[in-house]
């Protein structure tokens, strides 16, 4: 081990646009040596793809590609061992790296801290070698922003669910908010759609696609046939007090 | 009306830190000549205290402050009457600005469509003149980051209520939700408290105060004598799946 540690950065992106990064991780993403980040194989990466044009020249990047799960069920336990070991694989490759005395930024899409992957290597590195998380707007607060109304006022309570959820589920807490947050929505669109519509609220449901970045795109949930299945978040805006 | 009309910002200043602005709202806060902010009689107002030593030499200050409404019960129809005024009054010192060319900046704590008092601007300026809004890191990202802690796993169900709720519908909404967000404490601790210890979760909620800011202090809740009345909020972290 030479010296000083280095830092893991998790640095929160924001919803997508270059310029809501906050002034801390414009500053730490343009400034960084090793630059982290998560996708599927393939494919160029949410994250990454926020920070086009942001990183040094001489940066070295450090992809780190989930493994295909397509073939394991979410329910089988196999699934879940196969994402420990990827965590743990990158956990190791990261603090080897921070060892040598090297910072490290993985770059995160909106707040690292709320759904976020960062947060599965966060909990390994803990202890380990120091971190530090820096926050970031959330892709919903991109979302409301992109439907041009707030999403709560006065009292009103705010829902945030998965759409992985049951459908049963779904409908009772769509049916006992104010205010709702669905992510994570991709293949679950018609499960969702039939939740909204059970709870009697599909005229008041939006669905939003790529907030913030090209291509958004804010439709009511009953005229949207097709939606990006990764990217894209359902509101419904609350309607409480307002002087 | 001279030439063209100046564009109202709604400008989000995150959670407190001056480097959690986003670099958009960074640009437009230091270039504005115009700067609005709400504030209570006689105190500097947590937003324009965010944006300290950042606004431009020649900048005007356009301080809009609260009536006095402590001797109204928010219940009463004057209180609504009183706040509908002042916003109008102060929705028209917009305008008259906007329509003479001028931009303004308004400064909006967190994230500004989000229980934010801007929001009473944007609806009754859309249509008059042009309004932009800038997101924000939210006060709560600002909390959740404090604790070093994420807030939400897998399919967990995030709830934010305001503790401005009665007591049995706080209780109901902490015991039927993995994570929690609670604001706008103040005088509602007591209530808050009995709340979440009728829900069963006294020992793992955390309260944290001035979160990003000078004085930031995270608290568990059973330690918790005293809180700061306005800027504090009520964290409850999810334990979703992990793998
Ligand atoms: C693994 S979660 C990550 C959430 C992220 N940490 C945040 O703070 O927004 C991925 C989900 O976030 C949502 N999402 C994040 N950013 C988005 C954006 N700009 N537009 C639409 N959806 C977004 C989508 O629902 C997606 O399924
Ligand atoms: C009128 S709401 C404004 C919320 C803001 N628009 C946001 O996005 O966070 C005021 C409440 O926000 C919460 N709050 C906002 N920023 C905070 C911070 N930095 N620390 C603690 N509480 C904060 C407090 O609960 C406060 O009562």
């Amino acid at each position: 081990m030479s010296g000083q540690m280095g830092t893991v950065h998790g640095v929160g992106l924001g919803p997508g646009a270059p310029d809501l990064l906050s002034v801390r991780a414009d500053r730490l993403v343009r400034g960084a040596r090793h630059v982290a980040y998560f996708r599927k194989a393939g494919r160029p990466g949410q994250a990454r793809r926020i920070a086009e044009g942001m990183l040094r020249e001489d940066a070295v990047e450090i992809p780190m590609e989930y493994p295909v799960t397509t073939e394991i069920p979410v329910s089988d336990p196999r699934y879940n061992a196969r994402l420990s070991a990827f965590y743990a694989d990158c956990t190791g490759r990261l603090v080897a790296l921070a060892r040598s005395g090297e910072d490290i930024v993985v770059l995160c899409e909106g707040d690292p801290f709320f759904y976020g992957s960062f947060m599965h290597l966060h909990a390994r590195l803990s202890g380990m070698v120091p971190v530090n998380v820096v926050p970031g707007i959330t892709g919903m607060a991109g979302a409301w922003n992109a439907t041009g109304q707030p999403i709560t006022w006065g009292d009103d309570v705010l829902t945030v669910a998965m759409a992985t959820l049951p459908e049963a589920e779904l409908a009772r807490r769509i049916r006992d908010t104010d205010a709702l947050v669905v992510m994570k929505i991709g293949r679950n669109l018609p499960k969702l759609r039939r939740a909204v519509v059970a709870a009697g609220r599909e005229d008041v449901a939006w669905l939003v696609e790529h907030a913030a970045m090209p291509g958004q795109r804010v439709t009511p949930l009953a005229d949207a046939e097709s939606v990006t299945p990764y990217f894209s978040i359902l509101l419904i805006h609350g309607q409480g007090r307002r002087p």
